[in-house]
């Protein structure tokens, strides 16, 4: 049995931010795919409070909410180290990581709204995207914690590959590229890291998912 | 000049966060208290982001987001450890700070909310109390970290102080003892601690000050 398993989801941003810290140290695990749509009876047992994944097990022990599994795999595994050593410099990740968590709502706020309801989603996702332009990533060399990837980085990947897809998804251009030159550089960056471009769930397979849930949902909006 | 910096406002329990964090470890610090309706050039020039209390400036250098704060402060000075030294206990705890942080805005939601939106609002507040109850403080002896106040007892404070003021203000009974026998005791065991104890804004002058708030709030909703 496998001393380390992973309960995710193949289009779940915050499933990936684990898949990419275990790859990243190198750690083997098992990876359980979970049906959110019909919860498997482990993943409610492991998860009561919230019934989602990513759920992180340990020696049989469970870890759930993905910053905190993070946390988690890098005191654990300290090789690759995901946050910064000094003190300082590590607060000021964990403000990001925490910003970036508490944007996270704006993922499915955006594939549900419609109309002016959407307009008002689109502003929200601008000024964040106007937040890390200009003051996430004012210092920023390749990454946010200087040439390699950190913690920061991998909670900010919803704004790097899921937001093209709900573009897609709507038929909307929310990020331009020029408008937004040090968010659109490190997004290239990010990209290029061989364990994030190796495991990103596909943009059309995505794309042809969150069309089908969002038609769900104004489906049942409108009844 | 002090070397540590609070920059905090009277009602906040965000502020009181670190406020009994500093006490605590026996930090000495000098306290700013801000008029967040008429907000300083400092607070907004260390706080860009968010413009909120509260901020802690240690060696000029600022930090912001009271769990990030709790957690600098308790590496910076080790005595009186907030967190477990155990990984995994550790990330239980951060689970759960994660979580009381997460229900804060119940807070503004309930003082705000009137008719039927208030209902809806203390059936969130309920849940939550519920999980409490039953998740939460279900191995807890006298506080969540065991014999001692640490950071999870801290982060839930909002429920052991401030709901009995915005039950006044709102002439409900939300909390109803016999039905959260845990938390109940929980409330006790954390309010008899001498530096929470000494260390309480007067639950009649907030009642006062979210009256007026709240009467400010409507106002402006029915104009």
């Amino acid at each position: 049995m496998a001393v380390v398993k992973l309960f995710g989801a193949w289009f779940s941003t915050y499933a990936y931010r684990v898949i990419w810290a275990l790859k990243l140290k190198g750690i083997p695990y098992e990876y359980i795919e979970e049906d959110l749509f019909n919860k498997s009876p482990l993943l409610l047992q492991y998860n009561p409070i919230h019934k989602k994944v990513p759920v992180l097990v340990h020696d049989g022990k469970p870890i759930y909410e993905s910053t905190v599994i993070l946390q988690y795999i890098d005191e654990i595994w300290p090789q690759n180290p995901l946050l910064p050593a000094d003190p300082y410099d590590r607060a000021v990740a964990l403000f990001w990581i925490k910003f970036a968590d508490d944007k996270g709502y704006l993922m499915s706020k955006l594939y549900y709204a419609d109309g002016e309801e959407q307009q008002a989603v689109v502003k929200e996702w601008l000024e964040m995207l106007e937040v890390m332009e200009e003051h996430a990533l004012i210092r920023v060399k390749k990454f946010f914690g200087g040439d390699k990837i950190n913690m920061v980085d991998i909670a900010f990947s919803f704004v790097a590959h899921w937001l093209g897809v709900f573009e897609d998804v709507l038929g909307l251009e929310i990020f331009e590229p020029h408008k937004f030159p040090r968010v659109s550089s490190w997004i290239q960056n990010f990209k290029s890291i061989p364990v994030i471009k190796d495991n990103l769930p596909g943009a059309n397979k995505m794309s042809a998912f969150y069309k089908h849930v969002r038609e769900m949902m104004l489906g049942s909006k409108s009844n």
